[in-house]
């Protein structure tokens, strides 16, 4: 049980696990908050108070288009990015299913149709991809290929991909930013020439899905640049709430969309369920932020993270590795991993106040062996993600702190 | 498009719609304006600001429990109603997939598992039951018996479900209360019979649903009583936000539940995705207001609706036709739809102004047909819902309002 001291000291303690959700910003509060009072008709009546809904809807959708640079009517509200990625995975499908189905009637085109739909995606994805795909391999509704990626780069690497495409293959959904290394994915390699493939290839077209959640508000993201038929927008993790959306390239039209729930028609039937009114009104607001200062809060973010890594590097001198540097990969700017060469992953669990006053990650994890990162280091990783106003002095308390828990540690043994 | 006069001058107006969405309660709003400030941190998170939202989370669990005398352990939350429904509808689908691959290995036991599933609900359900089991008939993945309410009682007969029935039936989906008509449905009846069927057959079990989204805040709502396996709550119609949740009696264990996303393990794996805290803040607020009050709720629209369905009777006399009295049926203490007659329903649209003073919603339906509304009566059908805070002084407005609007309408005529 957690007392009360403990709930109001966590206030005043130092976080840095952005990149497991952030705060909401004042002016995002603020627009939810409006919205709870003033705008809690149902925006699908047809007088005032449902109108206001409707139009307040309306300027998020231009918003979160707008920070991807695309189009508001290519912007479907979900609860999160977990229904975001699990409606492009199901959506792939059915888009195998009704090709197979149109192809049948054509004399000779049913190459590629006769195995299961073939999805390709990396071995580093959040589990709202992983397990998807998972599940339908252990179903035996389709085949999956999970590219490893680099143990050099911490990529998946943009030929590996390629040569894992087949007549069947239906989606390749690859992460834009990994949550734990911070790698940066070739995406826009990857869309340029599988498009390419697409247009010389007679078999069912190949969709092309990134998961932006960590990417979004920490570096420039360009749906048009990308070449992403689908892109996963995940507002907890960009200071806005815990509501989502898919972006899709014409929903219906140019790009296929299959909705999981059937119900009252909102969200042109892809994603019917009355509309969560203030959570969309807090996302087009946070949108709006990033849309105007990412370039700012991106600086912000790269020297704190710099800042950072010189005071753990000074601390620690030979005693530190970092998980969050490869060579010739971009990382974003907010998230460093690091282990610290004592016995620490199986000892911090013992200093619970230090812990959470640094609120830090511990996890050992597949995602950093799978990046070449050998166990033993692995097992002790830090994963620290800073925010838009985390300061200096925010740096130094929190190496302080992890000084003085090393230096505890080694006492104890 | 809508000048700021005219959101201005909506607050002040009379609202009548609250079957259709409900403001929030003050309390509500304080508790997620709490959580959105205080409660950010991902309640997966194994330092403090995660343990206070998880909290936070628990104890609504226990507030929306309490609210239908059922366990914590037995509610899972849900983006809304819709999803709650389309849940029930799949796991429906995979419990009969499942019953019949365990069937397989016992000799001659293969009986009602030769067909489709077979899915029994009634001609008046919201669309998010609707229309998932439309489609899984038109997609060949389930047969669904539509049984149509009595055109006497507006009920679906006890009878008429049972008679239903056929070995492969393996749901059965009742609306608790309906949200045009505010006919409340025989569940309990229906669930005592069926649980007796269930026990004499060898056939998959019948899994017994019921959508309370009407129902809750206006009557007593208990899982125990009514005998349901599962319950769907719908926040935005009893003053919580747009977030719902879904009572399972036992979860995984005496009844199946299959996920239909995957992702982080939130929600026990039955419901992955990072928890919204603030909405489900909310929620939990909400039910513990209608844990306390409900009886006070209940007597309140009760007195309200009689006063206005009495005020109505005197201005327009015979001429008025209710669409929501039915013999022997108990209809929600706040539903009120009449048909006035003139030809309202073909013009009420050019009055612009005072349809939205009077937040009324004009729908000839499907459902009014259903339940033996001549046609000519259910095409000028108003449905008039109040709430808790409706006051008197607003049915005389809104009466007021109404025999100006056809007064006005027999003048042009």
């Amino acid at each position: 049980t957690f007392g009360d001291q403990d709930f109001l000291g966590v206030e005043t303690k130092i976080y840095m696990d952005y990149n497991a959700t952030t705060p909401l910003e004042p002016e995002v509060i603020e627009a939810i908050s409006e919205a709870l009072q003033e705008a809690w008709g149902n925006p699908s009546s047809n007088y005032l108070a449902g109108a206001k809904a409707k139009a307040i809807i309306n300027e998020s959708r231009e918003n979160v288009a707008r920070m991807i640079g695309g189009k508001a009517e290519d912007i479907i509200f979900t609860s999160g990015g977990t229904e975001a990625n699990n409606l492009v995975l199901h959506t792939a499908m059915e888009h195998f299913r009704k090709s197979r189905s149109s192809a049948k009637g054509v004399e000779g085109s049913r190459n590629g149709y006769d195995g299961l739909p073939h999805i390709i995606t990396s071995n580093v994805e959040h589990d709202s991809v992983k397990l998807v795909a998972e599940h339908l391999q252990s179903e035996a509704k389709a085949d999956v290929t999970f590219v490893p990626v680099s143990k050099v780069t911490g990529r998946v690497e943009v030929e590996d991909v390629v040569a894992a495409v087949q007549s069947n293959t239906c989606l390749i959904s690859i992460m834009l930013a990994n949550n734990e290394t911070g790698v940066i994915m070739p995406v826009q390699e990857i869309c340029s020439r599988v498009k390419s493939l697409n247009k010389q290839r007679q078999h069912v077209r190949i969709l092309l899905h990134t998961d932006a959640a960590q990417a979004l508000g920490k570096i420039p993201v360009d749906v048009g640049e990308l070449g992403v038929d689908y892109l996963t927008i995940v507002g907890h993790k960009f200071y806005a709430p815990r509501i989502g959306a898919l972006y899709v390239d014409g929903p219906g039209t140019r790009t296929p969309l299959h909705p999981m729930l059937f119900g009252g028609g909102q969200e042109r039937n892809f994603r019917p369920g009355t509309e969560n009114t203030p959570m969309i009104a807090g996302l087009g607001k946070a949108a709006k932020l990033v849309a105007s200062n990412l370039s700012a809060y991106e600086s912000c973010m790269r020297s704190t993270k710099l800042y950072l890594e010189n005071r753990l590097q000074t601390v620690f001198k030979n005693r530190i590795h970092f998980n969050s540097h490869y060579p010739g990969s971009d990382i974003l700017p907010n998230t460093c991993n690091v282990s610290i060469l004592v016995s620490l992953g199986g000892y911090i669990t013992r200093l619970p106040a230090r812990a959470a006053a640094l609120c830090l990650s511990v996890r050992p994890s597949h995602i950093l062996l799978s990046c070449g990162i050998p166990s033993e280091v692995a097992a002790n990783a830090l994963r620290l993600s800073v925010g838009r106003w985390t300061t200096e002095a925010d740096v130094d308390a929190v190496v302080e702190d992890l000084r003085e828990t090393v230096q505890l540690l080694e006492e104890m043994n």
